[in-house]
């Protein structure tokens, strides 16, 4: 049984009840046992292995990730200022369409390191090639939702082959590394995939008892094709495709009339708010407010580094409390303890892991982030919510755990190789490009 | 003569012409002397005091801000999420009718600090006890273009005393610490100024041939009421009043209609886009491509800690680029070159030190800041721009320099003791409080 204890320390818990604490926090084997004000009582400290000196940091629940595809890092810069289309069919993809298994795995090294750096201890994977994903969150010590996403504009023995490759990932993976692995199933988004095609993933759902993912509405564009295609918009069409019969979590969901929130809310889909990447490929602005008011769970993403272009996700935060602000007239539309709560709490509750990680009660998973307290731009010490929505950035982190595990001391990372990752990350790219 | 040197680099000149380029780059005497690709020629090698190695450093102009409240910093996260008018009467005009010399010379201490941290070299700030602020930035070793904001809801001698006191500030200091020191003079806002008092200020302006500064066109409601008080929109009253008969930097401009903008154009207003604080304060969103369409010279500013709540003007750049595509709609709207000249270029040309400053180009002030480009989220080396625009922080700034002295080396800073700062700004924010 490995004990360990954080004393004289500030703790943020983004649950309502109780949001600012100076104290400690025990932990035993990975799971946060006990926290309180004040001195740790003393037979938790006798007990601990360890004792973290919490002297000028912030601990909140790590980070959650809800979207994105980490290998893409490998093209970050390599095509800005583009519209989506434009830039997936034209620079992404072919590009994509290279990648190996080395590629996918220095990828994601790659975007693992940021993201570590930044304070994540969770993130949502959709991409190809999964199990050097798996691989690689198992290595870097992150916890790790991940998913074969598919494209089904293809041959039906390819079709099958690629249905096949995500059941197999998920038999593999589903639970890996004590629970901090898991799976999903995903077609890509239904502008890429026949129905027939989303039942058949929907029924490979059912059977392995998966939640589901999909990019869905990211543009007007996407959705107004949907109604041509297919006479009905992106929402209606996926629900009587039977993808909403499972826990779902779509991505963007930038399109949205009110009919669409509702059945969203009515049927438990919980949304992936991917402020930049929307910004930035001119795809829109959610409806967050709508959303949120609705009752549906809003988490956030980076999406990939290449529409972004970092995995900083105290700047999805930041931007999901100012953005629709600016663009409603409502200076309270999303309040900077909700914003906090899109990238910790409802997260977790997105992606099945409500009762395990976003929250620093006991009994939650030890994945916490520390961040440095002690610089300009966190003084004065008036609202700690408010600076770490408003005021910070990745950079401040200075320590993180997964599973109770301490993945980075001081920004030093304990379980990825910075200097080779660079360098193989840059290897790949050029690889890529020639 | 003092001459220096930086090789082995990469350096990014935001002028179209020629944006990046490796080798070196030399100083004399406080002047960018000269530059070039590859090794630096041995006669500029051979005379220099001191060489730099610029091994894992991009270097690019020091950052300009031009519109900010520095020693407001001391009432960051003091009230968040509320209607601007209601921030502003209800919670920082309480506080700030509270503020000593002594509040605003730490107060803008800390944001010096932070600013010099984040990389900006020359700061705009619009305050009062405006002797401490320049006090600050002397000592700082920071460029600054000050003013002394006069708000005219007062009584004709307070108004007089008022506008004196703007007066003997721009006569001590105008031109003072070898020209670091700018002055500008400042009706705070057509709302909070009457008319015959803003012609004063503007006939001051003349006669000490100074630029004029003043909040323009923040939010709707301001717009409203200016047309109901004295039935002409912002833009055309102050023009009547001749605000742009000197040369002239309006902060915010959120709310402008096409008249508005093509004559802010003839009259060669700058503008000063603050994204943060217009989306924080719920304020709305400017139109900024349209502006810039039209020719009038955009730069960025943070505003006030308090409603930001950060200096960081790469988040100012970057949400620049961001914003005005995923709201336009359009991905080109401000593309990742411009944004980073919003941030350097036509921030110095705004407040007339175009000829100066905010370029890495011969015969300019060596005002450089340093970025730190071995890190995970620089990396592929695809393109540096984008990387400065997207995925940057000012966490990334290694180094400062200021009129080619060094202010900030491997983040310490070396004209400022950030321990005391923060201890006393504390000290500030409680006794105000209190």
């Amino acid at each position: 049984m490995k004990r360990w204890l954080i004393e004289n320390g500030i703790f943020a818990e983004p649950s309502a009840e109780r949001q600012i604490f100076e104290g400690w926090l025990s932990v035993v084997d990975g799971y946060i046992a006990a926290s309180g004000e004040g001195a740790a009582p003393p037979e938790v400290r006798d007990g601990a292995e360890e004792i973290v000196n919490g002297k000028g940091l912030l601990f909140m629940p790590g980070l959650i990730n809800t979207h994105g595809h980490a290998a893409m890092s490998l093209l970050r810069g390599l095509a800005d200022d583009l519209v989506l289309q434009d830039w997936l069919e034209n620079h992404m993809w072919p590009m994509e369409a290279k990648f190996t298994g080395d590629d996918v795995y220095w990828g994601t090294s790659l975007a693992a390191a940021e993201m570590i750096l930044s304070g994540t201890t969770t993130f949502v994977d959709m991409y190809d090639h999964m199990d050097k994903v798996a691989e690689v969150a198992v290595q870097a010590g992150l916890r790790a939702t991940l998913t074969r996403g598919v494209i089904g504009l293809c041959p039906p023995d390819v079709q099958t082959a690629k249905l096949n490759d995500a059941i197999q990932f998920a038999k593999t993976w589903q639970g890996a590394a004590d629970g901090r692995i898991q799976v999903m199933m995903s077609p890509h988004s239904p502008y890429t995939c026949p129905p027939d095609y989303i039942e058949r993933i929907v029924a490979a759902a059912h059977e392995l008892n998966l939640p589901l993912h999909t990019h869905m509405s990211e543009t007007a564009a996407e959705v107004a094709l949907n109604v041509n295609q297919y006479g009905a918009r992106p929402v209606e069409h996926l629900d009587k495709l039977g993808l909403f019969s499972r826990p779902s979590l779509v991505a963007h969901a930038v399109h949205l009339n009110d009919e669409e929130i509702a059945l969203l809310a009515e049927r438990r889909v919980a949304v992936s708010h991917n402020p930049v990447s929307n910004l930035k490929l001119a795809s829109g602005v959610a409806r967050v407010p709508e959303l949120l008011r609705a009752g549906v769970t809003v988490s956030l993403g980076t999406d990939s580094a290449a529409s972004n272009n970092n995995l900083d996700l105290f700047e999805e935060i930041r931007l999901a409390a100012l953005l629709h602000k600016g663009v409603s007239g409502d200076p309270t539309a999303v309040p900077a303890g909700e914003a906090l709560r899109m990238g910790t709490l409802y997260g977790a509750r997105s992606i099945g892991l409500g009762d395990v990680t976003g929250s620093l009660r006991p009994g939650f998973k030890a994945d916490i982030t520390a961040v440095s307290i002690d610089k300009p731009h966190f003084m004065p010490r008036t609202d700690y919510i408010s600076h770490l929505v408003y005021s910070a950035s990745g950079a401040d982190v200075a320590h993180v755990w997964v599973d109770g595990r301490r993945i980075m001391r001081d920004r030093e990372l304990l379980t990825l190789d910075v200097e080779r990752i660079r360098h193989e990350a840059q290897r790949c790219f050029e690889r890529l490009r020639g």
